[in-house]
This record gives structure tokens, C-alpha cells and sequence, in this order.
């Protein structure tokens, strides 16, 4: 049974503001929660439900704990329309100063609003082995519910840098290629390339800022056949990462 | 202002019973009413906000018959949380029947449920001018309007033709290349492939069914290079799409 204090405390934790007072942050479904528990997070809660309990028991971790809650309850203090699994709160953790070499290979994101476009490009780049990925600061938050959810687990493993992009470009080791995604660009079927530098995402809208534009070596477009405007912004991540893993994969 | 009685009307075309009882459907924000309107379809109401004449009026053709309303009726009456711009109900049209040749290339989709994910595939088929989608009866609707939204104006461009996906694939004409999307696939990148034939793309939680991939010549994965265990539908196909069309851009 979930007590008013805590129930309005993860109701809290939907709202930047109280995420970073608190240090915490909130985890919702059957797959994320698994993920989490697989993971080096700190708990704060753990809420499960009699049908996760039968489903996913044999996979919980000696004397961890739990409180038993039913279906109701887990949708009242989440952001799911139902949630008939579990809910996590865990502890934000400290990130180590992001060191950049240059056979590294990472994605930036200029200003990429939507909670639910981000937490997909954390999958893809989690699919692709991407551990890194930077974010001005105007970026949706990664510890968004939203954010977490679109992830499906892959919030674990990969770590997102907030910063001014554009004097973090500045900054890199000297020769480092740093490829931005335009519609301007050049097709990237005709180059070869290798999964080393950065690749920078604008907005959903606007596309990358002129002051990040500035920093980018090498505008690349994926071609188009059709004609569609464009294509989201997640997709194209998608498909420009493939495209500079595939030489790695040959 | 907006009757009631045509509040209702288009309030009801939200549920597939009266849009396929009516033959209409919705179309709701700028970007895809402008679409609509440069299109084909036949019109049958369409409601405009000041702000969209203001922006937009000049792209109105000759004598077209809109009703000016309020961002609040077009809320009411629509399915965006807000819509400052436009809506319009046009006629679905049909469908000459699909005559596939063996130098066609067109995706199948069987049992793709969420509605977002069958908008952002008919937005990248568009992208890369793909015309015929194929959609096993279980399918999400094409004309539901949260498919709509995501297709960002690329509905008026592409087909999408509901069927019995295992029936269909029987009657191709032979030597049809008939590509999966699988997790047991062979490594995508390692291949030559050519845009023709079919690429069929399963459930979001399950894949392909059996009985569909028992008429799937060769299963084809994208190579993982990290620990997520999948991708979104939607992300896989604009990545396998993207691996069968480079060679047309090379």
C-alpha cells in the first residue's frame, strides 16, 4: 500500500525541479524495471505487483526489497496509462567528467525537445554500442519519464553529457570529425565512413543551431527518393549511425 | 463556429466503425492540411484558424470553401491537445487494385499495431519513394488520425493496401525476392542488396508470425553492436530501407 508521502513524492519526480532536488528519478514497466534491477543504479523504491511478482520473482536479486502494490496504485503515482508490472525510484548518478579521445565515437544533440525522440536515439545508440551522448542544454531531460520509457532499458547503459555544445566542440582534440546532419549536406551512400568523432542532430524543427553549425567539418544528408520534407529526427540518428557502423561490421 | 451536429460528425471519425461508415477521415495541423490541399483527395469540410489564413492564406487555391473557426472549436473537434491552424475532412479514396510486378519494391508490414509506428513507416517509405505499403487486416489504420499526424503529409503520397499478408505473398510473381526483418537474421550489412521485392517487417512485441514468414525467402538483421535487445518497428525499417537503397544511390 502506498502511503500519501510517498505517492506524492514520485508524483514529484515527473517535474525536472524536484528530480534534481531529490536526486532521483523514476522508472515504470515491466522491461525497464528489470533492466534497472540488472543494473549499477541505486534504488530508493521498489513497487511490484503480484503479476510481476509471479511473472519476473526468479529474476530479483537476493534480499532485495520490495513493496507489494496493486495495478491502481502503480498508475496513480506513474505516468503510464496502466502499468501492471512495477515502478523504481532510483538515485541520479554522478556522472565522471566526460573525457573525449579521439578514436572515440559519440552522438550530439542541438536542442532535441521531445522526451520521446531522445529516449529513442538512447536505444539506437545503445543498440550500436554508443555509450555517449552529449546534449546542449536545452535538450529534453534524460531522467523525463517519458525519456526513460522511450529507452526500454537502455538508459542503463548509455550516459548523456548536458552542456553548451558549441564550446564543447571547440574544445575536442585537434582533427577530431565532426559530421552535422543537414538537409544541405552531402549524401552520405558515397562516402566511407568510420565510426570515429561526432555526429551532431539538430532540432526536430530547426535543425542545428548556426553557433553549433560553426563546429561541424563535414554537413552529411541522408538522400532522399521521395518527397517527404523530412524525416524525424530519431529515424534519421537511426539511419546516419547505421551508416558509419557498417564499415566497422564489414 | 462549428455545429454541433459537425462537432459530432468529426468527432465520430476518430473510430474506424464511422470513418469506414462514412468513407472520411481527419486531417488536423498545418503541415498536413497544406499537404492535403495539394493533393487529390476530395475535400469535404475544412476549418481554418485566423492565424493559418494569415500564414497560409496565399497557398489556398482558387474558390476553395473553408469556415473560419477558433483554436478552441478545432481542439474540441480534433485530436491534438492543441491546434492553432487547421482541420479538414476528406474522402478516402479507393484503391485501384495492386498489381505488384517483380520490379516493384514495397514494404509489408503484419500486425504492426501502434498507429505512431505505421505513420513514421509511410513517412520514410515517402522519403525514400516508396509508394505501396502492404498491411496484414490486424494492422493499425491507415486513416486513423494519430497515423495521420505521424505520416507529416506523406499520406497523400503513399498506398497503403489491407489484406491477408500470408495469402498475397503466395500469389507473387515468381522469383519475388522476399526479404524478413528477424533477430535471427543474416547481418544486413554483409549483403548486396537491391530495391525489389518485398521487405515485410513484424509485430512490435512478437515479429513476424509464422505463418507469414513461412513465405519469406531471406531473414536479414541489422547487426547489433551493443546490448539493446531491439529496435522500435519504425527505426528498424528506415534503417533496412536505407541499407536496400544505397545501392540505388551509389
Amino acid at each position: 500500500m502506498l502511503s500519501k508521502a510517498i505517492l506524492k513524492y514520485v508524483n514529484s519526480l515527473q517535474v525536472k525541479k524536484y528530480r534534481n532536488q531529490h536526486q532521483a528519478f523514476v522508472v515504470e514497466g515491466a522491461k525497464s524495471v528489470l533492466e534497472l534491477l540488472q543494473s549499477n543504479f541505486e534504488l530508493q523504491h521498489l513497487f511490484l505487483t503480484e503479476d510481476f511478482l509471479r511473472e519476473h520473482g526468479n529474476k530479483l536479486g537476493k534480499g532485495i526489497r520490495y513493496e507489494l502494490v496493486t495495478e491502481q496504485e502503480l498508475t496513480k503515482a506513474g505516468t503510464f496509462s496502466s502499468n501492471n508490472a512495477g515502478l523504481a525510484v532510483a538515485r541520479i548518478p554522478e556522472l565522471r567528467y566526460l573525457k573525449f579521445q579521439p578514436t572515440d565515437f559519440a552522438i550530439a544533440l542541438d536542442d532535441i525537445r521531445d522526451p520521446g525522440n531522445l529516449g529513442t536515439i538512447i536505444r539506437i545508440a545503445d543498440w550500436y554500442g554508443i555509450s555517449t551522448i552529449v546534449c546542449s542544454e536545452t535538450c529534453a531531460d534524460f531522467y523525463n519519464p517519458k525519456t526513460i520509457a522511450a529507452t526500454m532499458g537502455s538508459f542503463t547503459r548509455v550516459k548523456a553529457y548536458y552542456l553548451d555544445l558549441a564550446t564543447w566542440l571547440t574544445e575536442l582534440p585537434e582533427a577530431t570529425p565532426v559530421y552535422g546532419a543537414s538537409l544541405d549536406g552531402d549524401n552520405l551512400h558515397r562516402m566511407q565512413l568510420l565510426p570515429k568523432g561526432v555526429v551532431v542532430m539538430g532540432n526536430e524543427a530547426n535543425g542545428i543551431r548556426p553557433s553549433v553549425e560553426a563546429h561541424v567539418n563535414r554537413l552529411i544528408k541522408i538522400p532522399a527518393f521521395g518527397k517527404a520534407e523530412s524525416l524525424n529526427v530519431a529515424t534519421a540518428t537511426a539511419i546516419i549511425i547505421d551508416n558509419f557502423m557498417r564499415n566497422a561490421s564489414l
